[in-house]
């Protein structure tokens, strides 16, 4: 996770502001609205949907048949398991699929998917990752990070399931194995002189997910 | 103009918050503060460029050399003239290009286009077409409908240029032209089953966009 | 079937050309050089690696979730069995997996499986399906075909595996599928207006096709 | 042109074989079959096309604005300019405009061509170049040569405005400035682990170009 640690200190406030969101704080604390996490989890739903299509960009921009199987199971992950899962958790809030497949994506869902989707599309399969990689990894760390502070203190928490979920062996793994491509492909494409439009990606690419939490705090007030 | 008009009319409500905005409104009876408008100017610059790409693609994903030359001419049209005329008036504002050239792209600004990018290249030149289309033709819109109510008095009005630049012939040509080349494209690709997809585009478009004139507005207090 | 079957119809002697190519024939009739069949396996093995990457484009272009999910079977069934079935079968003739992969990608190979990829890039679902199709279902025809004619007298061919593979169930009900799907595909995006490009897609592919075969029997005289 | 050498140098035969084909050499003694120029003068027409469609890509790939403006002056020269000029010198030899928009591409023509669009858009902008180069830079290497070989008996010569066109000084420059743009663009993303992939495609779409030349001199049996 080498590119990945440079990138993130590279970003600074940016990154601290987006895996130390309120949104966040609120959801280890069990404190964050139900409003706010049921419009969450719909956008998220609706994410994933543009996630498996940025993973399938990434089988097609692979330059070897490893890194089109690497990325073949990020599509696989999402297509095949977790859009089921989230149905499943949706419904656990009284939601049912019909209701959320009728939502309609909010903007900053928009912003941040076709973000990813464009800069990948556009450049290598480093950008992609370097796009991605706030997502992916991150979560992660906000999981683990939850996990460290309120772990302890999750039976009463509503949203435990989410937390026990990211700061789970299998996501903590997952993160890792990205964390770990991005770097055997940054070996081959990175040159100092282009780290800093890497760094410009993963910056936005990060002021893009703490607006997705953004977001979710201010459904609050409008209700879902 | 045949298929915009019957989008235009289906994004209803979607539609009117765009062309007449606040921001809008104050643009045209010239009260919109001048931290807004300096806001909106470099923002609109960074827009410009990811605006050539889009025009770039378009000719990339013609189907014919005819397709291919019209598309051109909105490429040209950003790229050999508009940025120059942006930096000039700019300049008329006490910016200069270094400075709107170190500038950032906001995230309205990154949402909108690289919504535009994203659904032209997943799509075919109709997709892409109907995603510009708000821009292109709704600035022509909100020009011809600011130079009917305020046109009698824009001598005091610091934002003149602009509506002029909108309610101009050239312009109008322009987008007429674009809505025609859109309808040459529609008479070949739109179904009646497809055109919910496209109405959903364009609605999102028109959001975005409307998004664009708040980011606007909300500078004011913050100031650029 | 009902688009195929009308593509089909009016790519008339290409289609004929390359479904009775005269390496087709011999294939059936067990009297291919064993060189021809060598050197179509290992430019086989390289032309599905770039199809796994046109079904990941599949997914990509995908407008519904339902379209996704059906593009990325015909990227798991490359990825995970199908290549491994050819390193296999091609083990049965001598070749390993390194020789395989050291392999370069002859004309014939680069020629099809680009075009296929750039003219999905450029078009939509529809246009990638087409130019698919006659490899995906024209396996399937000749498959079944050579069963038909050469079926009682498969014992002592030595394609015999190859002939029972395509005419088997599982890959019949496949281009079914797929037939099905871009029917699907087509009522939402096929007009008559935009009908004959997509025959000229699949006029072209089924000639791209054709010369595939005759790189094969090109190969007898070189060896591999 | 210090990548453009490299390059050139590392794809030596392959190379050798397309700067010095059979149809560049009669071209030169100006012994080449009036059926082989007609040929490839057409089939360069609908090639010319594809490649404005690549110059586009170029603009839409490009990391920077002044990137954008290089490359846009690719998709101008063509769609301005040479498809005009090829209409013009076809004209001198019998054939009008609608005869060649009527042609249909041959397959060196989509082999090629698709190959450019397929790389660039998989890859990055230095990909594009990479695999626009030995047509770009090439064509005034070949230019260069027979201008120097044949130059002081061009006179009866029929193929001589060619000769001319690419031994002249507007084009050479255009290659000069084409090897350069590829260089400043390797100062950001080349490093040499990568090195070998660009290679690769280097050295496969010289052997596409040369493909192209053979599908000339083959079309002087057909006839056209």
């Amino acid at each position: 996770m080498e590119l990945f640690q440079r990138l993130k200190a590279d970003a600074g406030a940016d990154w601290s502001a987006y895996v130390s969101h309120e949104f966040v704080e609120k959801l280890g604390a069990g404190s964050l609205p139900e409003a706010s996490f049921r419009h969450y989890l719909v956008q998220d739903y609706l994410f994933l949907i543009q996630f498996a299509r940025a993973y399938a960009l990434g089988v097609y921009k692979s330059p070897t048949v490893d890194d089109m199987r690497t990325s073949l199971e990020g599509v696989k992950a999402i297509l095949d398991i977790e859009l089921d899962l989230h149905i499943e958790m949706c419904a656990g809030w009284g939601m049912n699929k019909a209701m959320i497949e009728a939502s309609e994506e909010d903007r900053p869902t928009m912003a941040y998917t076709r973000f990813v989707l464009e800069t990948g599309m556009a450049g290598d399969l480093l950008d992609l990752q370097v796009a991605l990689a706030p997502c992916v990894i991150g979560y992660a760390e906000i999981g683990a990070n939850l996990e460290k502070r309120y772990g302890g203190d999750l039976a009463a928490n509503p949203y435990r399931r989410w937390i026990e979920e990211y700061a789970g062996y299998l996501y903590q793994a997952l993160a890792k194995d990205f964390g770990d491509w991005m770097d055997r492909t940054a070996e081959i494409y990175l040159t100092e002189a282009r780290y800093p439009r890497l760094a410009k990606i993963f910056r936005k690419a990060s002021i893009l997910e703490a607006d997705f939490w953004q977001m979710g705090l201010d459904a609050e007030a409008t209700q879902h």
